[in-house]
């Protein structure tokens, strides 16, 4: 493995107990039942244990979205054409698409990253540029990358997120962009879980029944052609992969090594969560769930994480759109935990 | 009926259609597979028929929040003091509770209205007094209240969210405290539901097993003596329900009349929302879900008003928390349909 990579896994401690338990004492303190307020006490005790503070503090929000190509759209599993990746990457950089509205509405900045976008993009715009390659070969034929590259793509994210924690950043969500991505994801999630390549695959921008069966057999095809072994996620991820999937896997790793709470968006962002876990068990203290997806694939990630998610929207876009909005509740959970008087401040009665 | 009462109600119109099918066009035309944003669509498109706007738009935001007491106190239906209904209203005013936080949060103004408060509250402070009387009558031994009082409880409602709009308001989200308010809202329930007083009570503010039996008790004893009709909205208000509930049913009525859509946060607004719905069935049509309490028979008030929870993030507080949450998210679809780039707009290819 590399340099880069190691330091970092071995970066990643338990959660702080001590600032849990304080988190948890004064949510106990706050005006109002204990437990009124379900879940946003939990993850304010959450945030708490990873930014090791008794009271958390969310200000500087970024959400990560990588971009990437798959060779697999050879085989036609989707219905948009290659081109609209480098395209939807000029949105992002021109703030028209729905990851910049919500980004706008939270108060996060965007940072867009190529990490193998097949395509060509204009050389003088502001993103950042991780390119491993111009899309990964077609899995359908062979693995989508070499294993140096899947380490290459890994610790391309935990630059980036090392460069952003450098500018302040006290959370962080994942977003994705890449034509065929659900596919890749698909196959990830079917062997890191052990679940059938049917339980976990699902229409993606929106298949046919027949489209869903045919794609359901290329995944099949990639996993039996590459024999993933699913106790080694650098492998999982050589195999049946992605470049903007490693990417992710090393904002996660990269997040969790510094203490910043990084909000996983949907499938894409869960397949790179998997991999991200499968490295460093400890990684997914560190990950909160935005949001649940409809891909049927993500629940399964989600209980294979223990991650619960914040909101369920019915989204199937990715981009970070269900992280940004998870980014958001995460603060308002710790907002009430930092601005809420006490008891003893506010002069209530508690309870009899 | 009052004749304000009467005339809000007959100022209800049906949703514009037109201006719904624009926005749904328009959701199609944005850079994204369509339905991809799934539920924030959704939303997008009803805001539009109560806006009567193509482009609805959220900007001024106000959460109303409304207080009175229970006579009901009187049978130990719950653990903390009446004297906690004007401590919070005071707390509300000095921005300590969890509802200013949240409204901050959102950049909405907090509204809150003394409807009917057993203790004193100082004369400066301020709030909206709408003072029906001081704290209802026990329901275990006879009506809440008159029908003329709940009609004052009802119009008092509609003056203050007309008020309101007056001043610049584009969406208003409900919230409610009193202590004891859990009892006559499972009443209401019960009553407006068909369902069994077991079925729709829950633990308020943390309850017992024996406490929680001992609750449903009074519920069913209040709802045999007074014999309230269920054909009959504001005979349901009167004989079992509250001045903060006869409030929050105004807020609904009164922005349903002025085209104002109204997010309804928790378990007792829901109440209200029953009796709003009673008075006028058209009113739901404006209704927007915040949240889906741990309160058991908040989930058979959504199914009677066919409303889908907006988030679900186990809340059981009240004062409008679920729904200044609901506001927030309601505000990031219609921005989602405004500021969006369209495939024409973007130069992106669209499916195949």
């Amino acid at each position: 493995m590399g340099e880069l990579l190691n330091k970092t896994l071995a970066s990643i401690k338990p959660l702080d107990k001590e600032a849990m338990r304080k988190a948890s004492a004064r949510q106990d303190t706050l005006i109002k039942p204990q437990g009124a307020l379900g879940r946003l006490e939990e993850i304010s005790i959450t945030l708490a244990g990873i930014q090791r503070k008794a009271i958390p503090q969310i200000k500087n929000k970024a959400v990560v979205t990588m971009a990437g190509d798959h060779g697999v759209v050879a085989e036609k599993v989707g219905n948009y054409p290659q081109e609209v990746t480098p395209q939807m990457v000029l949105n992002f950089v021109n703030g028209g698409a729905a990851i910049n509205v919500i980004a706008r509405q939270i108060g996060a900045r965007v940072v867009v990253v190529n990490m193998g976008v097949a395509g060509d993009l204009p050389a003088e715009i502001p993103i950042v540029n991780k390119l491993v390659a111009r899309g990964t070969a077609n899995i359908a034929r062979g693995p989508a990358m070499s294993e140096a590259q899947a380490i290459q793509a890994i610790e391309s994210g935990i630059e980036v997120i090392n460069s952003e924690i450098d500018k302040g950043l006290d959370i962080v969500g994942t977003g994705d962009m890449g034509i065929g991505n659900t596919t890749p994801s698909a196959a990830i999630c079917a062997v890191m879980t052990g679940q059938s390549v049917k339980n976990v695959t699902g229409r993606g921008t929106g298949l046919s029944d027949e489209q869903l069966e045919y794609k359901i057999g290329v995944i099949e095809k990639a996993i039996t052609l590459n024999d993933p072994d699913a106790n080694n996620a650098l492998d999982v991820l050589a195999k049946v992969g992605g470049f903007e999937i490693g990417g992710i896997a090393g904002v996660i790793l990269g997040a969790a090594a510094r203490g910043v709470p990084v909000v996983v968006d949907g499938f894409i962002s869960g397949a790179a969560a998997l991999i991200a876990e499968g490295l460093c068990a400890q990684a997914k203290d560190y990950m909160l769930l935005g949001h649940l997806s409809v891909e049927p694939g993500h629940r399964i990630m989600a209980e294979k994480l223990g991650l619960k998610p914040i909101v369920t929207l019915d989204l199937r876009l990715g981009e970070g759109t269900g992280a940004a909005i998870g980014i958001f509740i995460a603060e308002t959970s710790a907002k009430i935990l930092a601005e809420m008087a006490t008891f003893g401040e506010a002069g209530v009665s508690e309870s009899e």
